[in-house]
Formats: structure tokens, C-alpha cells, sequence
């Protein structure tokens, strides 16, 4: 059994929960290893807190859940099966009476749930995301060891997108040359959605790339990551194109400080949120403080957003393993937008950080 | 009142249900007109047989909702809001006793399913996805519009892929080039994960692209689609690089003429497993029955699998204004895999052919 799936059989044996049902493609690939797009069909791990686990996905899969890595049981089930039949059985033959059922509350559909509960009347169903998303908040080695290979693809695709900007190109032109030219290096798939925003949509946090073309003396944000084996990236880092004013460099000059000065506060022991107040109080002291509306960062690995949440009102303490985002921005109206934004990595005694593309202001 | 609003008011004061809520980004798409993508966050069309429905959408959503064409109420909430709260009063105002709610059972969570037995407790939940499956399922002037110009954009992906194919290159490279070229075209996602398939991975109906590079004398197979505001193409094309052998050219024309009589068949009151049943048969006839181990196509629209099912049981009429899929394929292990895919729309007295890249064996 890997320490993983054992760590929630624990938690499971202490709550007296007889059976757990996990689908979320995240959190199945995080406990067996295996990962699965099914789409519509089912996709799941049954855990139990002393017998053997097994994985059940439809028949065409077996065999790459069998190169994944999972050695303990895999049912898989044809389009003319009843995979629920299969659980069923399956979940009686090694459980006494199911009296509790763990489920991811926020994945789980209603049709299925439907069909536990008729399966096992009367169970209670107790929410597991919770356990779940905390196991994931702590990375082991070969967790770390990912990450550190997707950070770094994902430096690589800010220095393309950095090259190739030029005049008369537009956010959409350089966003499709980044992701066309990482996808060479062997990268299948963005970590989300990239962006490249320039001028007026860079001074939005919300803006999308669009036809704007880039023009010089704006700055060109760029924020993106990779997937590297299941595990994600992501970083920002805006440059600035031809000459820039005084104001815009003020506006840099102030991110990048706060940003600096929260990383080099990170220790493990201290509270999420001083991390967030740490950037916050200079941007505030430095005159932005209504120009930074969204939280310093978030937790990264499997997910894009996973736990820790690094924001102003979270008390939880900080611990070696955790991995997650710090980037301020600044975006003033119709002036400038600056974000910039890396990965981190708590040690036993202070940070690591995983993204390395110079933060310094680039000129291009 | 939008005519596709009305139809499922309709069904509502037909089938006695006070309250419908709609949470599936492409069923509030298709019923408000917004599109949008909330993630974790709440997005739901909130809709009565008599009184006026309303959206609910995260507050930063509200202006693009309002853009997006949707005149009625809009209710937008902050993160510190509650939008359960917001629900149940505007629902309270509108309907007198909530004793059944429809919503999507494949879609909703359970936790948001548990928000709404505790607001409306006692009311009994009809699932909703197939109405609207049925609704969707015959497309309107406008959807149909879109639909040809996706169709167009899908053509002229194949025409860059078939153009991209050297010696040397490798499916992803060739994938990469015709995603770069078709999102300069103003392309933003395609429809699904593109397919570029040579040699061995061709001949298997589940291949996925990799780093085999195309030879002489092997099939490229590209089966591809983009989306065109908020609709999807889905189109496959089989080239031949050099000269291929007669075993290979036989394949490929027996596809082509399962593909063409399938089509010539199509008329609206006919039953979809006719059509598929069509190019079955003459494939089996030709000695290849055993390697077409698919349905003959799916509906397709918002989604990229939608109703009806082009299949051998499938007894559904046809309609005018169904659109869908014809791709009957053969794929003979270490020999050759061929599929010849179009997209179709069923007109008042016969089909309309959507896509129309060349189908006659094409050497690159």
C-alpha cells in the first residue's frame, strides 16, 4: 500500500468510516497513481479502511491503470456492464455494514449519488475533499521533484514569449507562438488558460488576450504554466516594451519589493496570512493598496488551485512540503497593470524557490 | 422570453414543476445566451413555468452576462456573499411551495444538491438533462450559422495539417503547426484534443498523438474541430504520404463509400440506426466488419457529444435541424487505419453536408 492511500485508510479507521468512494480524477490519480479523463464514465477508487483498495474504470483503461503503476485490484467495465453492480459486490464482499460513506461532495454528481444511495441504504455520506485536500497540501519528494521540472518549463515559456515580442503582434499572436514552441519541448498541455496581456487589459486582473497589439512603451504580462506528469505550474512575469514612465516603473518597482520581501518571510510556523500582509502593508505604505484586489497566492500541485490559500484572513501554519504561488499585482486604470508571480517550496527552515526567470525589469 | 426558454417553461407547467435550476455551463449557455466558465464558482439559471427566471453568476461575471444579450434579471454575488441566500428568496418571491425542483443529476454536486433540500426541504428532485438533451438536439438558423462556420474553420485546419506533412516531423509537430496557424486565424480553442495519427497509432481507433514521426507510405489521420462562439466541428480526414500499397487503398475506399452512402441515405423521419446500420453493412460486406468497432457518429453542438446517437440500436426519427456526425472508420492492426468523418445537418427533405475538405484520396 503506498503511504498515501494508507494516510487516509488512517483517517478513515479513526472516524469509523467503512468505505470511502473517490472519483475526482485529481484525487484518484493522487492515491493510485493512474491518470484519467473518463469524461461521462465512472472512474473511481474504493478505499476501505483495513482491506484492499480497488480501482474501477471502464475496460479500454485497464491496461494503462496497470502501467500507472497500481498493482492492487482494477475492475474494469465494458459499455454494456454496470459498473455499480461491480461496486456493489465488490464493497459487501470485504465490508460488514456500510454505514458511513466518504464522497467528494463538491465532484460527485446527484445521479450517482443516487445510485450509492440505493445501494447502501442508509449510509451517511460525510464529505472526504477536506482530508484529501490536506494530504495533497504536503508534497513528497517525487511530488517536488515534478514540480521543480514544470517551474522550470514553465521559465522557458516566459523567455519564448518574452523573445518574441515584437511590434504589429498581438497578445493572441504571441500567446499561440509560446504555447506552439513549448509543445516542441514535449509539453502536451498548458497548466490553464494562457495569458498574455498588454496596455489596458494588463491593468485589468481579470482581462483576457485578445487582438490588442502590443505596443511599445506598455508593459506585457505574461501568465502561464505547464503540465509536467500530472503536476502544474505557474508563474507571471510582466516586461516592459520600449521606454516606460516613471509612474509604470514605480508601479514594477513596488510589486517586485513586496513580492521579495513575502518570500523572504516564509519559515515554517508562521500563520499564511502574515505571509499575505507581509506584500500587502508595502503596497498599501507605498500608495496601491486599493490596486491590489485578490489574495497573494494559492496552493499549487495536482491542481492549480489547491490548498494553502495565502490570504490576509488565514490562520493555518505554515509546514515544509507545502507549495504554493506568491504574486502581487498592481493594476492602475488606464496606467499599468504588473503582476509577479513564483512558485514556492516550504523547506525545514525557510523557502525554495521553484521559478526562476529573472524578475529585475526586463526590457525588451 | 427567448423561444428556447419557453420550451422548457413549457414542459414545466406540462410536467408540474415550480422551479428549475440550471447549473451546467452549456445549458445556462444555451437558455441565457452566457457563456462563461465559473469553475468552482456558482453559475446557475434559475427558471419558473410562469414567473420571469433569473441568472445568478459571480458579481465580476455581471457585465459580460449583461453583453452577453440577457436582458432580464441578473444577480451577481461578491465572495463574501452567499448566493444560496439570494436563491431562496428571489425563488420564494416567485413560487408559493417548491415541492419539486429539476436540475441536472449528471451535473450537480452534492453539496449544492444538500444547499437545496435545505432550503426547500421536502421538495422532490426530476432530473433534468434529457429535456434539454432534446431541446438542444435540434439546432435553430442561428446555431446552424455557427455550426458552418466552425465547420469552415475545421476545414481549413485539415487543409493546414495535410499542407504541414513532411518527412521528419512527428504527429505533435504537426499538431502543434496546425493549432498555431488556425488560432492566427482568430481561433481561440479547439473543440477537443486534436488528432494527428501516422503509421501503427492510426490503425488503433483510441491513438493518441506522440513523437512517431509520418513515412512514406503510411496514412496521416487527422481528426480535429474548433469552436466558433460557443459551438464545436468535429472533422476527420485520412491522407496518404507516398505511395501506398492496394491493401491500403482498398481500406480507404471501402470507408469512403460506407461514409457516402451513409449520407445519401439520410432523410428526416427515418431511424438513426439505419444510417449507421447503412455504412455497417457495407463494410462487413466488404470483408471488414470486425474492424469497425465504433458507432457510425454523435450528435454535436455546444457539445462536443450530444444527442442522437448515430448507432445500430439507436430508434430515434430523424428531424430537420439535428446535426451530427458520420465517421465510420477501419483499423487493421500493423496495416492501416482509415476514418473519413463530416459533419451533417438533416434538412426538410434530405442532409446538408457542414464540412467539405475533398474526400477523395489525397496523396501529400
Amino acid at each position: 500500500m503506498n503511504k498515501r492511500l494508507q494516510k487516509l485508510m488512517n483517517w478513515m479507521k479513526e472516524k469509523n468510516i467503512p468505505f470511502a468512494f473517490i472519483t475526482a480524477p485529481e484525487n484518484v490519480f493522487y492515491l493510485t497513481g493512474f491518470r484519467s479523463d473518463p469524461y461521462e464514465r465512472l472512474l473511481g477508487a474504493a478505499v476501505f479502511p483495513e482491506a484492499e483498495p480497488f480501482l474501477i474504470c471502464p475496460k479500454l483503461d485497464e491496461a494503462d491503470a496497470r502501467n500507472s503503476g497500481w498493482t492492487l485490484e482494477i475492475v474494469g467495465y465494458t459499455d454494456i456492464e454496470n459498473p455499480w453492480d461491480m461496486i456493489e459486490s465488490r464493497v459487501k464482499s470485504r465490508v460488514n455494514h456500510v454505514n458511513h460513506i466518504a464522497v467528494e461532495k463538491h465532484h460527485l454528481n446527484v445521479a450517482r449519488y443516487e445510485e450509492l444511495i440505493g445501494r447502501f441504504p442508509g449510509a451517511v455520506f460525510i464529505a472526504a475533499e477536506e482530508k484529501l485536500e490536506r494530504l495533497r497540501m504536503i508534497k513528497d519528494k517525487d511530488e517536488l521533484a515534478l514540480m521543480k521540472k514544470a517551474a522550470q518549463y514553465a521559465d522557458l515559456a516566459v523567455e519564448i514569449g518574452a523573445s518574441a515580442i515584437r511590434e504589429g503582434k498581438s497578445e493572441l499572436d504571441i500567446r499561440a507562438e509560446v504555447e506552439f514552441e513549448i509543445k516542441k519541448h514535449g509539453i502536451a498541455e498548458m497548466a490553464f488558460s494562457t495569458m498574455v496581456l498588454t496596455g489596458k487589459n494588463a491593468a485589468s486582473p481579470h482581462g483576457i488576450p485578445g487582438h490588442t497589439k502590443v505596443q511599445k512603451g506598455d508593459f506585457v504580462l505574461f501568465d502561464l504554466g505547464v503540465m509536467y506528469e500530472g503536476y502544474r505550474s505557474d508563474i507571471t512575469r510582466t516586461v516592459a516594451f520600449g521606454e516606460i514612465s516613471e509612474k509604470q516603473r514605480d508601479i514594477y518597482e513596488t510589486v517586485l519589493k513586496a513580492q521579495k520581501a513575502a518570500i523572504a518571510a516564509i519559515k515554517p510556523g508562521m500563520m499564511a496570512k502574515d505571509i499575505d500582509l507581509t506584500a500587502r502593508r508595502l503596497i498599501t505604505e507605498a500608495g496601491y493598496g486599493d490596486f491590489f484586489p485578490h489574495r497573494l497566492g494559492h496552493g499549487l500541485g495536482i491542481s492549480i488551485h489547491e490548498y494553502p490559500n495565502i490570504t490576509e484572513t488565514n490562520e493555518l501554519r505554515l509546514e515544509e512540503g507545502m507549495v504554493f504561488t506568491i504574486e502581487p499585482g498592481i493594476y492602475v486604470p488606464d496606467t499599468a497593470g504588473v503582476r509577479i508571480e513564483d512558485d514556492v517550496y516550504v523547506t525545514e527552515d525557510g523557502v525554495e524557490i521553484l521559478t526562476s526567470f529573472p524578475k529585475a525589469l526586463t526590457f525588451v
